[in-house]
């Protein structure tokens, strides 16, 4: 008897140990820039988030970099692939959202999205507006793809972090609801909200 | 002398007395919920929105609720029905708004809009997110559809509350422009604010 | 040897001379309201711009006014014909902002812009809101279109003044992004910001 409903139950926790050991938090860093892509000049935003990120996540992670330069083409790809083919619930970018002519990332970002969470870019210009003026200048977006939250950074090492640290209460619960993995925070860094009646 | 100048004069406030009472004051209440729709789940956000505007309304109004499934013809259809055949000249929904797979009354309600007001969602994300962090997942919206205004409104009865305080203050104004009927409110509860200019 | 090196060096500062005189920092300024562009009505807010903008910049600075109907088309020709043929680097319009059907302002600026900048909008929209609770309502946008960046500025003259000091510290900044002449301000109007690092 024992055993009869024991084996089932074992090889249930078995095969759920395994799917969660194939596919734990990924997380896509994107820097985008055409002097770091060339090697010209040397990635900060891309390591600044990835220490923000092990800052704040109490959760096991696994960053997946890339270094692109300022192509739409190349930057849709690039997000793409991180949401669809290497599956990773969170995709944040560095670079790109200025008004300069090379800057393309928030056009990549809506290309690519499904719908736009306008409240991720609101927040974050008026959390960087404390700072400089030129806050207003940024074009940042979020969005959701598939089952993949998408994020616009600024390009300064200093800026990623206010904004980051701004927007992240919200992130787990917005992974929650398009039903991909459960993280959880450091709350003495960033406390996650997750409403109680969900 | 005054009988021909009375009996006109009659003839037209009757006249007036006709159309105002064949037009009153009408305000549709959308619920987009998959749950309420099928019953299994009992509407709140619609008798909330309808105690809330009976709370701030001064004036005569008439409410007309629709409880729909989060289906975007369908929530088109509705917006549509209660703008042109029922000459609402204020619409509201509630759910629908939330970064879900599901949740599709933004872009419903932008498809059937003529014009879009910002000013809107970002002054509800701002005001909720001084309850819940999460508040910038909520892309609510707003516009001009005709001369009715239509407003997305959260989905839980206590923020419904706290949005529709703060941004009904421009409501009867924004009206105003749109050519509709006169809205008046209880001062203690939203002081509504027309401009002296125009 | 000196003649040598000086002659080039002198020969250069006399172009950039010429240049820098046929090409003085040009603003234009474009009035929308069918009431003013008919005479009807006296156009209080394009010159209230021109005021403003000469008690802000320290910099020699021409105005390039227009005064036009609210009619798309027409909106969009201005605004293209400053940008491409006039060379302005920045444009700034008053008036057809609002939820009216005759208010087209931000769409024409939309069509014509290659980029949007949501921040402008945002905060001109929160500091009209500690004066009028209608500010939701304005839904004035800003945008680049080639090296010129187009703000759109309420209609009324006070509104105008709020907004343009409120914006303005970010504006030479974006002008020198965008390859454009440099600005100066009064500081004690306004204190322009660049960021050291750019």
């Amino acid at each position: 008897m024992l055993r009869n409903a024991f084996l089932p139950w074992a090889a249930k926790q078995y095969f759920l140990y395994i799917v969660f050991m194939a596919s734990p938090i990924r997380i896509g860093i994107v820097t985008v820039s055409d002097r770091a892509s060339r090697g010209v000049y040397q990635d900060l935003g891309g390591p600044a988030i990835r220490d923000c990120l092990t800052e704040i996540l109490s959760c096991a992670w696994e960053p997946l970099p890339r270094v692109i330069p300022d192509e739409r083409p190349l930057i849709e790809t690039t997000l793409k692939d991180l949401c669809d083919q290497e599956h990773c619930c969170l995709v944040v970018t560095t670079g790109g959202t200025g008004p300069a002519r090379r800057d393309v990332t928030p056009e990549a970002t809506e290309a690519v999205c499904d719908k736009l969470l306008d409240g991720f870019g609101e927040l974050m210009r008026s959390v960087s507006l404390k700072f400089v003026p030129t806050a207003i200048l940024s074009r940042q977006i979020a969005g959701i793809r598939g089952q993949a939250l998408i994020v616009n950074l600024p390009g300064k090492p200093s800026a990623i972090r206010d904004c980051l640290l701004a927007v992240f209460p919200a992130i787990p619960y917005c992974i929650d609801l398009l039903e991909g993995p459960y993280l959880t925070t450091h709350d003495s860094v960033v406390k996650a909200f997750r409403p109680k009646s969900s």
